[in-house]
């Protein structure tokens, strides 16, 4: 491919951000200019690409006509800022804060939605939680999965670099023996868990908890599909991992499914007997590892998994690249 | 009551030996002589109790003619080489090991089976899961509940004081940027999460994983309870925390949880809208917390909890002395 896209990459500062950019060079995504842009506070940065400083400018001074495409990786609330702009300049629009409209895509699970697609495209890419779940859930459609029962824990880089910074601030205070005043968590967050990440609805649902149900059932095109979640907070500070129970309509055959997960795209199965872990294993890598896998203790249709995955890369940043390569066809 | 009784404490250097000695301290229960045992390596050191320091002695050269109640809280190995001895002696055993194929009981949940038990008395102190579902799983029978989902997150100190004091040098040595050498778990436990407690069988399920399906069935007197459970060690030092997800027969009514939650023996109902944490609400406190109380996202047969409970109080040391509490008139 000889020809090049002009790019512009929203939030460009954030953990997301900066990995996006990464994972752009990595992948040597055919790119002619690279606009980097943030809000006031953060222009004026730079972020490394191809071994330049790239610096960072003002979203709001930013002329969209000059690119072909967008990666929205700030908040919902500048999405929904600048969107319109880019849209009414012909840009394609990559959405990773899940505040469009857009549907939502992880190319192991569902790549055919981009095809019918209008133009200029906008398309989502979900939550770290819907992604992971939907590459290993994806390939295993075929048991007639009745319900998802789910506990995610979340690292607190999730919620950006403050959060891993008062986590090592937390957890150095309490090593040593220092009385700990909590800042960005509203309790504390070393040597704990907690039950709930941000605030619940009247029904006591979290908003990330909502949003893992709609996307899961979009990406796995299974609209009834029960879905039961609890997302809480871990304190690790890259990497989420996933507790998960299926209810089956049939019985499991789990040799059928470990070969369907051995080979199933973006997917690590580990060896039997053991388990992947966040740090040791998904933190820097781009496939969705997946252990513990087992049936249940007398239940012939009950699947359990444990799944670990990159929160900033395949949950965020890696997916998103990923939809802009299978796009780039139509945008050249 | 006038009359006391003679008892012995088998592992009572453990963390659970020494908190089940100072929980028989704080709740007045009537001892005449406490005799305090070990294994060889731990003899020589001594407890405190009432203000004096009691000298722990070798178990092996125990006469359990001296007492009429033992608790056996060392490992299931010692249980199983000493308590024929004490029930020659006619003693009563109150086992916090597993070992013994004894009636499990948490007051809360199954107090009536200690009026069926024959002489001399035998019982189960079940593990930390089982008990603190227990408690809050039997005032919710009425719900005819037809599946619990269960991901448990382990304190490191239900692996005792050595699992502990690993976590607290694996943190050190990662704050401090040095390399990590893990020594009790097979790898990092700092800032992250293990999929896995102990090995796990042929089928993948851990011990722990099982002993919980089958206590839980036997607390409930529900033997064909379906029960999904994963059992995780998190990075904490006290306080296990439990996502649990029920789906009931009939549609929840989420006030009359409440109520029912409320009005419930040992159990300690948080704000709606909030959550207990290990660290914040469970540890050194009697009750089991529980939060989060919540319906499915759109199933109206599903309700969702998390709980939280010190996994060597209420998990261990406090159940075995409920239990002792109640058998005290038929041993006197």
């Amino acid at each position: 491919m000889s020809q090049s896209l002009d790019i512009a990459v929203i939030g460009a500062t954030g953990t997301v951000g900066e990995t996006l950019v990464q994972i752009l060079e990595e992948r040597d995504f055919p790119i002619a200019n690279l606009h980097l842009l943030a809000s006031s506070e953060s222009a004026g940065h730079s972020v490394p690409f191809r071994g330049k400083n790239v610096r960072v400018r003002e979203v709001d001074e930013f002329d969209f006509g000059k690119v072909q495409l967008v990666f929205f990786a700030a908040g919902p609330a500048v999405t929904l800022s600048f969107a319109p702009r880019a849209t009414a300049a012909g840009c394609a629009i990559i959405d990773l804060s899940g505040a469009l409209p857009a549907p939502h895509v992880v190319p192991e699970a569902n790549a055919p939605v981009l095809k019918t697609l209008g133009k200029p495209v906008q398309v989502s890419s979900p939550s770290a939680a819907a992604t992971a779940l939907a590459v290993v859930l994806a390939p295993l459609k075929g048991l007639d999965i009745q319900r998802v029962n789910l506990t995610a824990c979340l690292a607190v880089s999730s919620q950006g670099r403050e959060a891993v910074t008062e986590l090592a601030r937390q957890t150095a205070e309490l090593l040593n023996a220092r009385p700990l005043e909590p800042r960005f968590f509203d309790r504390q967050m070393a040597f704990n868990l907690l039950a709930q990440v941000g605030k619940p609805d009247a029904d006591g649902h979290g908003v990330l908890e909502k949003r893992l149900v709609s996307e899961l059932r979009e990406l796995l095109a299974a609209p009834l599909l029960k879905i039961s979640v609890t997302c809480i907070q871990a304190p690790v500070f890259f990497g989420d991992s996933y507790s998960v129970s299926l209810q089956t309509a049939a019985e499991v055959d789990l040799a059928a499914v470990n070969a369907t997960l051995e080979a199933a795209q973006g997917i690590e199965l580990v060896e039997t007997g053991d388990y992947p872990t966040a740090v040791g294993d998904a933190v820097g890598q781009d496939v969705v590892y997946v252990g513990r896998v087992r049936g249940g203790v007398d239940d012939p249709c009950e699947l359990n998994l444990w799944l670990t995955a990159d929160n900033v890369r395949k949950g965020a940043a890696l997916n998103a690249v990923q939809l802009a390569e299978l796009l780039i066809k139509d945008l050249l």
